[in-house]
């Protein structure tokens, strides 16, 4: 049996979640989105402004916002989409009001995610990979920049009755949005493969407050980037996840093309002087790397280094 | 048979070279300081002010400033004090301006100027080790913020006939002017311990833009340095230098505390947009471990993140 999703509820509603709520908002479905007062004030009064930057398309979608957790008592289906800092917090927090069935799909960066959400709460919980780049310029807008494909899968102890009719249901739901998902047999080496892309593009275009494109141009940042990835590479087998280090190189000059004129997330935050996700990039590849016995350097480097930046915010700011 | 040094002529007269210039000035030596145009005229206008921060103290020292390089032809002793990046190239700029018997004393950062300069000129030039904190605040002054001694010894093929007595009247010259020198018998190592300290802090305290004693706060932080340092040591063993690794971690952690409040000359370039001398620090390392088969990963993920930010520097300043 298929399970039907008559009420969805988005959990931490930055970019990534307003975004994902947005198209299914637009497709019909009923959904409502839990975030911070501006942005769900700005919604309540005006509407969800959805920005594709692509094709210069902008509409109002009309959805729920709330700043208020009660509203997660009717989801079948939970968009855990807040930062990984966040997620052990969060997931206590939303524990006493999440009906039994309602499923979690964890939409975050970082390979502890899910497991991490399914040790606070009984409920299933999915994997999913997000390749999307958006964007919240102003309270209550999110802009497109590109792609939205997920890649979901599910656990080793997944907890659902029906698994593959369960990741059906997901990939019919957000197909009537126009949001294309693929299911993996092995989503925890797509998540690290997208780990370890996060891990040597984040921190380098943070720290230099650069594009990606820029990265490219210098051999000594190329050689840091296939260091980085050799480190994850190492971690991600003591972990037993192979990855293999063709492939990944292949990804890391690809990005060079597809997402040239980006900046990373860590970037941004960085420019805003905002605590970046970086314990969950680099600065976890590091601490797995301890307990793996794989060293990891340039990992430790990059992450030292972001820290610092951190460390010199202004407590106020 | 001592040498005399009736004339005194700094190269590159920044705030190494005018620090040094103007305290041989100050004890009654013929100084002649060269110079970019807006340094030197300052001070042909107002003469030099040397600021000791330390005791508050401010003196005006009346010596020659030029931008023209005629001034070496009487010099019986060069100080070499133009950037590592410069050292070939002024080098060669100065040749025929110069006396046979006038000495050189590389009063610069890196390893590789003395035979750098050897190479390009006939003259016997003295390695110097410069411990000194020093800035120009603003053309034709001078500001002394910490220590000034230096370390000096002979190269491998010293070209001197006497080099004992030479090194002692250096000692005597700036011991006249109250700058301690000591004669090290072993000055390469000297340079390559203040190279692997210099590679242990620029590049970090310039890319976050932090003052040494924040570096201290952080573990990560603190691994990173270790692991430079442990790089440097690798790379100077296989080129015929020992270093000791707990020598050097303790020479690390003794400058959170003596220099915590300053910043690296790195940061200072970073900080105005001009090019580094990183080439010359961890690049260094990076390059010649190539050339003798030793991995410098940590070293090269530095160099690679001040190079990326240097590559976004506006070609216009």
């Amino acid at each position: 049996m298929y399970p039907t999703f008559n009420h969805i509820t988005v959990v931490g509603a930055g970019a990534v979640g307003s975004f994902y709520g947005a198209m299914l908002a637009r497709a019909g479905h009923r959904v409502t989105l839990i975030g911070r007062p501006a942005h769900v004030q700005a919604i309540e009064r005006n509407g969800l402004k959805l920005d594709f930057a692509t094709s210069s398309l902008t509409e109002i979608i009309r959805l729920e916002a709330s700043t208020d957790l009660s509203a997660l008592r009717t989801a079948d289906l939970v968009l855990f989409c807040v930062k990984s800092t966040d997620s052990a917090a969060v997931a206590l927090q939303i524990a006493s009001y999440l009906a039994p069935h309602a499923l979690i799909m964890s939409l975050q960066n970082g390979v502890e995610n899910a497991s991490l959400i399914a040790r606070h709460l009984p409920n299933a919980v999915i994997p999913s990979v997000v390749y999307v780049a958006t964007e919240i310029p102003a309270p209550g807008s999110v802009k497109h920049n590109g792609r939205g494909e997920l890649v979901i899968g599910t656990m080793q102890d997944s907890r659902l009755s029906d698994p593959q009719n369960t990741l059906k249901a997901i990939v019919a739901l957000f197909e009537s949005a126009q949001v294309p998902v693929q299911i993996s047999h092995n989503v925890m080496a797509e998540l690290w493969s997208k780990l370890m892309i996060n891990c040597a593009f984040n921190a380098i275009s943070g720290l230099a407050q650069t594009q990606y494109e820029k990265l490219a141009a210098l051999a000594s940042v190329r050689s840091t980037q296939a260091a980085l990835v050799r480190e994850v590479i190492a971690v991600a087998y003591a972990d037993g996840i192979h990855l293999s280090e063709p492939v990944a190189l292949q990804a890391v000059a690809q990005i060079y093309v597809t997402m040239g004129s980006q900046k990373s997330s860590t970037a941004q935050d960085m420019a805003r002087s905002k605590p970046s996700e970086i314990d969950h990039l680099n600065g976890f590849i590091v601490r797995r790397g301890q307990e793996l016995g794989v060293a990891t350097p340039v990992n430790q480097a990059l992450f030292a280094l972001v820290k610092l930046v951190e460390s010199t915010y202004s407590p106020h700011g």
